[in-house]
């Protein structure tokens, strides 16, 4: 059954795409190990990260979506180092055989897999018990050229600036219109925020709605971005654990402090939600959006740190990037207000074990 | 607390082992990726395992032996592939945080880690739910040189001999035994063989019974034969789904048939088992144990197919490696009886999804 299931929702569906590559890949599912062949002078890179069932996405959420997430956010970390993609493994472990769910899980993970060219070139499969939760562990195989520094997150240095591409706090919003729907919002909200968070979810058009639920469910890993970025990043990293909690690890890393600039972060939101300024309570919302938009995780937007003189040539990308702060001598994270006030941010990341949906 | 738990029992234990290998891991973990340097002209291997409670391992198992075989079962898949390793990745996704278990089953990995000189380099750990069942996946990375053939399944040929090392089966007992302790034997024996098995059970030595849990707990990978196999295996793979599973696949996937030599089994076990022959009902627990021998499951023993000109070769290896069969043409497994009757061996080999303990 093991040996069918593999064949028909992963082994079959995916040949192409390892056919595709003869040259990466010259050995993929089937035995005991897949063989690969970096390219000469390349550094193999590699990520891995689990989905747990009720943990990182919802019992409910269309499985194709699950699929996508769960290689896309592997892939965001390979876009985090520079790294183009050679190929990935999957350890599924489900309750029970549901060829409906499979089918839905496998199309997903394929999509992301061929628009990146990543082919699947190994795996394991478990049934767990019926009442065992869906896990997913995916590792991702890429490469770099040897000269490539890498984008370490020890290596920001005063004086650069940070970055970011797309929106920050955008998967945040779609967590929490999701949570809102199932009526569980106060999961994840503290209750002294939950009026604030209600009326900013109410305020939101429905386009913006639909972005933000996508933000969350089928991000798209910003590997061509990474790439560019070679020689012009310092320190980056994929937005994860939210903005402040992910410059946390920069500031530590590296020994300095990183401050935040309130208006640039306004002023991302302000492109992509142009009809908040006209809100009567505009003001409350930007300020719960702010704060959202700080702690939210699972962006897989990038965020790195760059020296000034290199701005025009990231600018130049295309991608929708912001500069959204500097490095300064000093340690951890400060947001600076648009009068120049300075506010500490700690505590605000995401944090899987303490903030588990059970 | 993700940060912390990762610090104690897996970032600072393991540190000193990716130090000791700074050419290959060029940096581990802490970042987006781990990045490593394949040695030139080398290519890269791959395999990953998922270890699920109660399907893989008993909620009781020592978290000290979890750790040793989830790594150990991984690294087999490198040794039946003739390559060394270069490090692992690990992704655990817990129930809920219990240190002492942590700290047992990081001891067991280290263990293994260190004897086999393979540095843990990335992971991810998740916390699950109270309910859930405590799922770790391992990929591990290894090389081998771009002129090594592999051992591909696909690769073994009419005339050649097929070789085993260690006692396939022994796992086999061991978690016969294990079941038995626990009262739960006719899960994973049909009622019809349940007065066998437990004769045979009964019948074996107490220093057998503790090598044959041993076998099945902490399982030793054949690293060193693999290396040692280069250029005189042609199909080779590590026992995981018992020996007449196993050679179908070889024997599915060269078009090829395989031939066991009953008389070659039970010389084996003669070898282990001197006092069996003594018996009253030797014959009986002969055949007991052979049927256990060819369906049993989890030896990480390696199996492969040779010429017969590298006979010599692979004696003089020195690993207590036997020749059990050969290869034919046609199809399928055969068992070959003392008497030279052939009987066809089908539908043996080891189904997670169908042998389930749930």
């Amino acid at each position: 059954m093991e040996f069918d299931l593999i064949h028909r929702y992963f082994k079959t569906p995916f040949g192409a795409l390892l056919q595709a590559n003869p040259d990466t890949v010259l050995f993929g599912i089937g035995d005991d190990c897949a063989r690969l062949q970096l390219s000469p002078g390349h550094h193999l890179f590699t990520s891995t990260d689990t989905l747990v069932e009720g943990v990182h996405f919802f019992s409910d959420d269309p499985a194709h979506a699950v699929g996508w997430k769960a290689l896309a956010c592997n892939l965001s970390d390979l876009a985090a180092c520079g790294a183009s993609p050679l190929g990935f493994t999957l350890n599924l472990s489900l309750p029970a055989v549901n060829e409906h769910w499979l089918a839905g899980f496998s199309a997903g993970l394929l999509e992301v897999a061929t628009r990146f060219t990543c082919p699947l070139v190994g795996g394991d499969t478990t049934s767990a018990g019926t009442n065992a939760l869906k896990t997913l562990s995916i590792t991702v195989f890429g490469q770099a050229p040897a000269s490539h520094q890498g984008f370490n997150r020890a290596h920001a240095s005063v004086g650069e600036e940070i970055w970011v591409s797309g929106t920050p706090g955008l998967a945040r919003l779609g967590l929490l219109l999701q949570y809102q729907k199932r009526g569980r919002l106060e999961r994840i909200c503290h209750a002294s925020e939950l009026p604030q968070v209600k009326a900013l979810l109410a305020a939101m058009p429905a386009h913006l709605q639909e972005r933000a639920v996508g933000q969350l469910g089928m991000p798209v890993p910003r590997l061509e971005l990474g790439l560019q970025l070679r020689g012009l990043a310092s320190a980056c990293l994929d937005l994860s654990d939210g903005l402040s909690g992910d410059l946390a690890h920069i500031a530590k890393a590296s020994g300095v402090a990183t401050v935040l600039f309130q208006a640039s972060l306004e002023s991302i939101w302000g492109n992509l939600w142009p009809e908040l300024d006209q809100h009567a309570e505009a003001a409350d919302l930007l300020k719960t959006l702010l704060a959202q938009t700080l702690k939210g995780g699972d962006d897989f937007e990038l965020c790195w740190t760059a020296q000034p003189k290199h701005r025009d040539a990231i600018q130049f990308t295309g991608h929708g990037l912001s500069c959204v702060g500097i490095v300064e001598a000093g340690s951890g994270v400060a947001l600076q207000e648009r009068g120049g006030l300075r506010t500490s941010l700690s505590g605000l990341s995401y944090n899987h074990f303490a903030e588990s949906p059970f």
